[in-house]
C-alpha cells in the first residue's frame, strides 16, 4: 500500500507494477484542501518531500530537474516571449524558472488549490523566492476556465505543470483544454506540459500528443528527462507550437544566460529531443 | 529491509535513503553459488527479474537500456574494433548486443559466476540467444586476473559490465585492474564500464574517473542514461580511451546500422554525452 510506513513514504505505481520509496525522517505535515490531501514530509536524503492524493510530487533535492526542464526548453524556443501562463505550478518552482529569463515581462500563475503554495512557502521556501517579483502574479482559480476565457492571442507560452491526468488535473490533458490553449497563444506561441513517462505511460502520451495535434497545435515536440520520484524515474514534456515549426532553438541566447541552472544547459536542450527508437516506433503515424 | 515481501521484490539504497520495488507473482528460482546468491523472481509488469546479493540486476523489460548503452557507443566509437573482452556480463546481454555488429570477429566474456549465465540461459534465453554465435567464448573465471595476464596490446575493446563495486566486483573499480586494462589495449583501444548514478553516486563516478586517468587513460567520456531498476532511475557509462581524444563516432556507420535496437540510435549516441550542469561542476578538475 501506498502511504507512510516505517520510516519510509512508498507509492505504488499500481499500473507498471512498480514501487518508490523514500526515507523519512518525520511527517512535517498535512492538510485537506477544498480539492486534495497535502502532505509534507521531512527526508533522510531528499530534503522535504511533498505528496498530493498520495501521490510524491515532489522533493527538494530532485525537483530541479523537472522545473528547469518544463521551463528553459519552451522559453528558449519561442522567439520572443514576453508574457507567460502557468497551469498549475503551485509549488512555484517553475515560476522561479520562468522569472530568470530577463526578457519575461509579465508571469500569471493560476493553480485552483492556494494551499499548495502556502504549504511551499513554508516547506520550499527556495522555490518560492521570486513570488513576490513585480512581474509575477499569483491567482488561485481554475486554469481550464481561465483557458476558456483568456482573450485570444494574448500569451507567448502556456506552461502545464499540472498533477497527472486524474482528480482535478483530469480536464487539462484533452481537446478542449488544448483548443482553449492555442486560441488563446499569439502567433508563434508555444505550449508545454508534462507528459508523463516514456517507459510506462506511452499510451498516455500518445493520446496527449493526438489531443493537441486534434486541436490544431502545428507541431509537437516531445523532450525526455530523468526524474526520480517519478514512475520509471523518466520523464517527458511535450511543446505544442501554435504555427510554423519547431525550427527556432536560440541557442546563442542559452549560451549567453545571465542565470544558473543545475541541470538545463545547450546541450541538454539539444539532447532532450532525441528519441529512443521504441518511442519512435510508438509515436509513429 | 530489501528483499520479497508481500508479493513484492524490494532494494533499499542505504547510501541515498530510497527504495525501489516490484511486484512479483512468484519466486522462480534461487542458487548460492561459491562467489553470491542468485534469485530469480517473476513479475506482474516486468517480466523476470534477477537478483544478486538482495541488488536488483536486470527485468526483461528494461534492460535493453542497459546492454544497448554499453555495447553500441564504444563500438561505434573504436575506428575499427575486431575483438572485444567483456568482464563480467554472465546474463548474456551485451554479448547480444555485441555480436550484432557485423566486423565484430572475436568476443570473450569473462564472467567469475558460471551459475549467472546458467540462471540467463533458463530465465532470460533472449539474452542468451548467441551465446552459440561461432565469435563468441564465454569463460568463467577471474576478470581481473585474466586482464593481468592478458597479451599486451591485444585487445580493441574492453567492456566491464559488473556488478556494484562491492563484493566480486570491487577490484574492477581500482587503478591497478585499469592498469592492466590499458596495456592488453591495441592503439586506439576503448575501455567501457558502467559507473553507477550521476545523481547519487557522484563520489564513486569521481573516483573511478581519477583512478582511470591515474592509470594512464588518455581521454575519458561518461555518457548518460535511463535505467529504471537502478538507484535513481538514471545511470552512467564511462568510456576511456587508451591515447587520442574522443573525436571519432562513426556516424554514419551507426545510421546504416543492419540490426535491430530498442534504445540506442545516432541521436541517442549525441545526446548521452550531454552533461548536466551540476555534472560538469562536481567532475572539474
Amino acid at each position: 500500500m501506498s502511504g507512510f510506513n516505517n520510516n519510509w513514504y512508498t507509492e505504488i505505481f499500481a499500473a507498471s507494477g512498480s514501487a518508490f520509496g523514500l526515507q523519512v525522517t518525520k511527517k512535517l505535515d498535512e492538510v485537506q484542501s477544498p480539492f486534495q490531501k497535502i502532505e509534507m514530509y521531512e527526508t533522510t536524503h531528499f530534503g522535504n518531500l511533498m505528496v498530493i492524493d498520495d501521490v510524491i510530487m515532489l522533493s527538494s533535492r530532485d525537483n530541479f530537474l523537472y522545473h528547469e526542464m518544463l521551463s528553459h526548453p519552451v522559453l528558449f524556443t519561442h522567439a520572443k516571449p514576453k508574457n507567460v501562463v502557468i497551469i498549475g505550478g503551485g509549488d512555484c518552482g517553475t515560476l522561479r524558472e520562468v522569472l530568470k529569463h530577463p526578457n519575461i515581462e509579465q508571469v500569471t500563475q493560476i493553480d485552483i488549490d492556494e494551499q499548495v503554495t502556502r504549504m511551499a512557502e513554508k516547506y520550499f521556501p527556495e522555490l518560492c523566492q521570486s513570488n513576490n517579483d513585480p512581474r509575477a502574479t499569483l491567482a488561485f482559480a481554475d486554469g481550464i476556465k481561465f483557458m476558456r476565457e483568456a482573450a485570444p492571442e494574448s500569451i507567448d507560452v502556456i506552461i502545464v505543470d499540472s498533477t497527472d491526468p486524474i482528480g482535478p488535473g483530469e480536464g487539462l490533458f484533452n481537446c478542449a483544454f488544448y483548443d482553449s490553449c492555442r486560441k488563446a497563444l499569439r502567433q508563434g506561441g508555444i505550449l508545454v506540459q508534462q507528459s508523463e513517462s516514456p517507459l510506462i505511460h506511452m499510451p498516455l502520451l500518445k493520446a496527449m500528443r493526438d489531443a493537441m495535434q486534434d486541436a490544431g497545435f502545428a507541431a509537437l515536440q516531445t523532450l525526455l528527462f530523468p526524474q526520480m520520484v517519478y514512475p520509471s524515474g523518466w520523464w517527458t514534456c511535450t511543446l505544442a507550437r501554435k504555427d510554423g515549426e519547431f525550427t527556432g532553438f536560440r541557442e546563442a541566447d542559452a549560451a549567453a544566460a545571465s542565470f544558473n541552472t543545475h541541470y538545463y544547459n545547450v546541450d541538454i536542450h539539444k539532447a532532450a529531443s532525441a528519441w529512443p527508437n521504441f518511442m519512435k516506433v510508438a509515436l509513429q503515424k
